[in-house]
């Protein structure tokens, strides 16, 4: 019988299987941020463990609240800039390089084909986009990640998610994974690989991809993953070129992480793309979503630009198409976080920063940010938010607030006039 | 007998003089932000007397931590925007256009010769440099300006600077006002207008200026003060231009504030600004200074270029003239804050922020940041930072940090080696 992709993965690197069904495998990578990864570090140190299995597959940044804003962050990033340096981790992004970990390390190259890697994040899964299998782990498998280079899964049961058709004009991937939550719930997916397969995903860049594959934690999923082709190669080229005899030769290769055609899912589901509308958030959970038209009209104070889910170059691009020659309302505050410094770079040297900044946007460095309501961007109570994001819990973006999620060109159409706004209906 | 400069905006703005040295005067601006005017806002709300003497002449700005970092700080904001909205003030600056207040009010052209300006902040000194006397208050008097538009102020003393000579290559304004506060003291100017003139002053931008007023509270004094001349014409032309027949005439009019000959003065100082050096301060008071050549090779871990006392065009070019072509230690971060949008943008046009952001610098929207210790880069504890801003007191930037003040160029050299460095000496 087939297998799934999350299957091959996880053949490929078993390293023990101690009970049944609980797999332990070998990582590619170990990834770490400022937030989670102190409290495993100083956990190490405590039980005389201060070491790491690998300085090169394990990655480490400073993102979420940077430059810090408090004496907290400030010891949160001296803990894991220290611990960096100490060990010598080859790859390690500080004030200045860094930017939101699932933006910069796709984009380092760090995330291949049939990879496995963990995170103290609940969005690891992003990097599935790449056809690997990341999951966002707790301290305790942080930590043993960290110094043995192994994580225990349980077996992993697949839904597979076809996205036949073709995105309509104005239409994202953005508002693809928020119906497709919207279908199966936010616990729709739990403990379970979503598999995101079909036209759809196959005419998507590896920033959309990056973008389904983010969210699928907000059902529940452990990891969403697409299958690596050209696009992947396309975008992994730099970094694999010297491993490959043509891009045609990585493409073959990369098959080999493929789905059998045979394989095995706990559940197929197949959506018709064609005719989806623009998607927005409602209430306080990521499945509470509404076509964008049923949501037109209501008023919101901030928009929010950037993050994991939509803070790429692609998406920027696809809001400043929107905001050229605009300028926001007056009611409005509008904030855009470039993912990464390349992110910030491209940007500038496509015009788009100034856009933004012509339209009323304040522009940020490349930070985490407002998403989680630790910086740039805090709600006070009462106050409403349309944001690129990926999570509208209650009080996510500051106490009190509320969150609408949307897509890049969404939210651009909804800074201009202030209210939440369909942007192909724009004049 | 003549008046200094200062004794004549009190003689002209004078509305009662309740007990002998009292002299309670009209203002023409009174500035406020999201720190010190909320508590005031609230108290006049308490006492039911939310008003406001004159929305026009009312400037306010959210600056200090912008983006909001948390809930307090995002209901500050929110307290400032709902007054602001409110009484209809004319100019309020909110996220997307606004900076650090005492950049952005004068980039308006809100200040002018002879104005008297309150704000609840201590380098409100920083608008003398235009000939006007502005100083910062306590709650009470912000909330008595607010509601009736005068302020209440001693008899003012003045302390006569002479800066004769001319700055050489490689010193700056900020060189100028460390040395004059070493040598005044922390408490040598309190209570006192200082009053600098001679030909360094006159030579100066009006950039270099305000960097001289905005630390005239560093020595106690109530106001640092210009007398206003060709220059600041220059600068505030394209606000007055409809007022005068040319700039020789607003030059003729402004000499009206001038300092008379045989004004009396508290003391009067000279020095010879021609031989001084970099200076750059140790300790933990603005007056510990010394010549940057005995504390070179002293090891940081922050760069902050920025604030109200170095964030302005001029600055970050003398920064950008030595990281040109350079990048920054290894061991440092280095953060830059342009002081406003308009700085940012022409900063942008000039290719500047592309300088800070080959040389390794994270670039900040416009704030005033990690100054104060309240946001993007804060200190842990036993860091230490170069710092182009103005107070290096015990934990300003941090608890448990250090800083040491210095020019925007001094702080571009110390990037590039990690340890303070005279930007002279650079190959």
């Amino acid at each position: 019988m087939g297998k799934t992709i999350a299957e091959k993965i996880f053949a490929s690197h078993l390293r023990d299987e101690p009970f049944s069904g609980t797999k332990v495998l070998d990582l590619d990578r170990v990834l770490c941020h400022e937030i989670t990864t102190p409290i495993a570090i100083a956990d190490l140190e405590w039980r005389g463990k201060d070491r790491v299995f690998d300085k090169e597959k394990i990655k480490a940044v400073i993102d979420h609240v940077t430059p810090s804003k408090d004496t907290k962050t400030a010891i949160q990033a001296k803990m894991l800039r220290d611990w960096a340096r100490r060990h010598e981790i080859t790859d390690f992004f500080d004030v200045g390089h860094n930017g939101v970990c699932h933006a910069l390390f796709p984009e380092k190259g760090f995330i291949r084909p049939g990879f496995t890697a963990i995170m103290g994040d609940s969005h690891t899964c992003t990097h599935g986009a790449f056809g690997a299998f990341a999951a966002g782990v707790g301290t305790t498998d942080l930590e043993v990640g960290i110094l043995k280079g192994v994580c225990a899964f349980r077996e992993p049961a697949t839904i597979r998610v076809n996205l036949n058709g073709a995105l309509s004009d104005g239409v994202f991937a953005k508002d693809v994974i928020l119906y497709v939550i919207g279908q199966l719930g936010v616990n729709g997916a739990t403990d379970r690989v979503i598999e995101f397969a079909g036209p759809v995903v196959d005419a998507m860049s590896m920033e959309s991809r990056m973008t389904l594959c983010n969210m699928a934690i907000e059902a529940g999923g452990t990891c969403g993953i697409c299958m690596p082709d050209e696009v992947t190669v396309d975008y992994l080229w730099p970094f694999i070129q010297d491993e490959y005899a043509d891009k045609a030769a990585a493409a073959a290769d990369f098959k080999k992480w493929h789905s059998d055609a045979d394989a095995s899912y706990d559940q197929v589901l197949d959506f018709n793309i064609s005719t989806l509308e623009p998607h927005v958030t409602y209430g306080y959970k990521p499945d509470c979503v509404k076509p964008v038209s049923e949501m037109a009209g209501a008023p919101v104070d901030q928009i929010y630009i950037g993050t994991c889910t939509n803070g790429r170059i692609e998406d920027l691009r696809e809001a400043a198409a929107i905001l050229k020659g605009r300028r926001i309302a007056d009611t409005v505050r509008g904030i855009v976080s470039p993912a990464t410094p390349k992110i910030f770079r491209d940007a500038l040297a496509e015009g788009i920063i100034q856009i933004f900044m012509d339209a009323g946007f304040c522009v940020t460095n490349p930070t985490c940010g407002a998403c989680l309501g630790m910086s740039n961007g805090v709600l006070a109570e009462g106050e409403v938010c349309a944001s690129t994001s990926n999570r509208n819990f209650n009080g996510r973006m500051g106490k009190g607030g509320m969150v609408h999620l949307m897509s890049p060109a969404t939210a651009a159409a909804t800074a201009i006039t202030g209210k939440i706004t369909d942007a192909r209906t724009l004049k």
